[in-house]
């Protein structure tokens, strides 16, 4: 595998974690936002990531995280930020125009070997492969919420993609301790949220259809399955507001559940999880 | 409560299963089969499921599972099932025609305030509550497979059963050790499978549509939400002459994963766990 130095654009939510992630494994890092005070969010993210890593990764310790850090720098020049990389990973914000952008702009700025990865959730790679002016150097890298721990990463292609370049970046994800999954075609959501939001809907619709309650239909999913999580839990990890958004683009018993959702919830300030409050109440530190 | 003797009729997979397990918890239980070949074999899977006891129940001992063998009694004469049966639960083959016949002979023979429940999992419980002469005394209780593992009974009303029957059927069904789900309204597959068959259709359809690899979708199901199997895993435990069943009545892309499934598998008799080889291969004792 030929990439060594990697950079990440965007650091919200996922963007940071993808950044400390490879960083932990040893890559040296750039990590690019639009202005200092995302900046300073960054750094107080990576704070909140080490906390995380020492509980729940086995082989991290203080030594382990100090190194990590020191591998990951921060610029909002994004010449500086692609001046170097051999693979960039963009994580900004789900706007197609923005990332068609500044495609375009790291097109003209990265050297030409340098990889581009997005990690959208809701755009396919074939919609921004233009802009990159490498087409076939383009490809998606897809991560879900918590990496270190739900360390999955889809790889997905557009039919321009060079199987050399989907093959590194395979091996990329293998080596910052990603499991890979090789999607062989465009889908939109991918292996996960093309598994995920159907079962979700039918637990919202069973919900809306006033069949069961929350907690008898995740108890079911728990018992029957096995799984630690039934959809009304999901849920509230994913997010009321996310839930919303998707459910308000869907049939009408989804936009039912997405009022359900406004109403019931969101309006009086329960998100879920990161509120102490959704579906279920949760202990808040 | 007031249900103390309970009748099991139809000694299959799961019959034997409702019936053990009522035993278990310490009920009388008459398990009722159409001829002494069916009672032969109900025999010998109650010693199958005494070893699983063992193995799987924690409280399971050699005392125990012989009072639970103590406690059933087959029978060939509907009449003597029905007889002194306080909850009779129905668990013979798919077919309306055949439980709405059985149904109404059990109308006739069982005393008044006797209890009926199907455990059909593909018929509603309005379809047959005519026949049995006593609609309000009448509503569904649908186990899992391996219920002294998965542990869920789903009780389902129509719109005439009596509120204090639900009540009561509930009670039974947490004396003998199942959560109770409580369905507030009649649904096709019940809360169970409303989760599961739009699950295993997004996986199916992820494969058909040759995005990605069984055990690559599964890996991500499992990593991302972390439960302990796919829906290919899942597949291979519900068996795959049942998931050809279910695809065959579905869209055009569940037919083209009927077709798959028969052409792959099923005609070269991989059926899934069952057989030792499905979408994964097993270990046969």
């Amino acid at each position: 595998m030929s990439i060594a130095h990697v950079t990440v654009l965007g650091t919200g939510v996922l963007g940071i974690q993808i950044a400390f992630q490879t960083a932990y494994k040893g890559f040296p890092v750039v990590a690019y936002d639009v202005g200092s005070h995302a900046i300073e969010r960054a750094r107080a993210a990576v704070e909140v990531l080490a906390a995380r890593y020492l509980k729940d990764v086995k082989d991290a310790d203080d030594a382990a995280l100090r190194a990590a850090r020191s591998r990951l720098t921060f610029t909002t020049d994004l010449a500086t930020a692609a001046r170097a990389a051999d693979l960039i990973i963009e994580a900004i914000p789900e706007r197609l125009d923005l990332k068609r952008e500044v495609l375009a702009d790291l097109g003209q700025l990265a050297p030409p070997e340098s990889i581009f990865a997005t990690n959208s959730s809701t755009l396919l790679p074939s919609s921004m492969a233009a802009s990159t002016g490498r087409p076939d150097r383009f490809l998606a890298l897809h991560f879900a919420n918590e990496i270190w721990i739900h360390n999955i990463a889809e790889v997905m292609g557009h039919p321009g993609t060079s199987p050399e370049v989907f093959k590194e970046v395979v091996a990329f994800a293998r080596a910052i301790g990603m499991e890979p999954i090789e999607l062989h075609k465009e889908k939109a959501g991918y292996v996960l949220n093309s598994l995920l939001v159907p079962f979700l809907q039918a637990g919202a619709a069973l919900l809306v259809d006033g069949i069961a309650q929350p907690d008898a239909i995740d108890k079911t999913w728990r018992i029957a399955t096995g799984a630690p999580m039934g959809p009304f839990q999901i849920y509230d990890v994913v997010g009321l507001e996310t839930a919303y958004n998707i459910a308000s683009a869907g049939d009408e018993k989804q936009k039912a559940f997405a009022r359900m959702l406004k109403e019931t919830y969101i309006d009086k300030g329960h998100l879920g999880v990161a509120t102490g409050k959704g579906f279920y109440e949760y202990q808040t530190k």
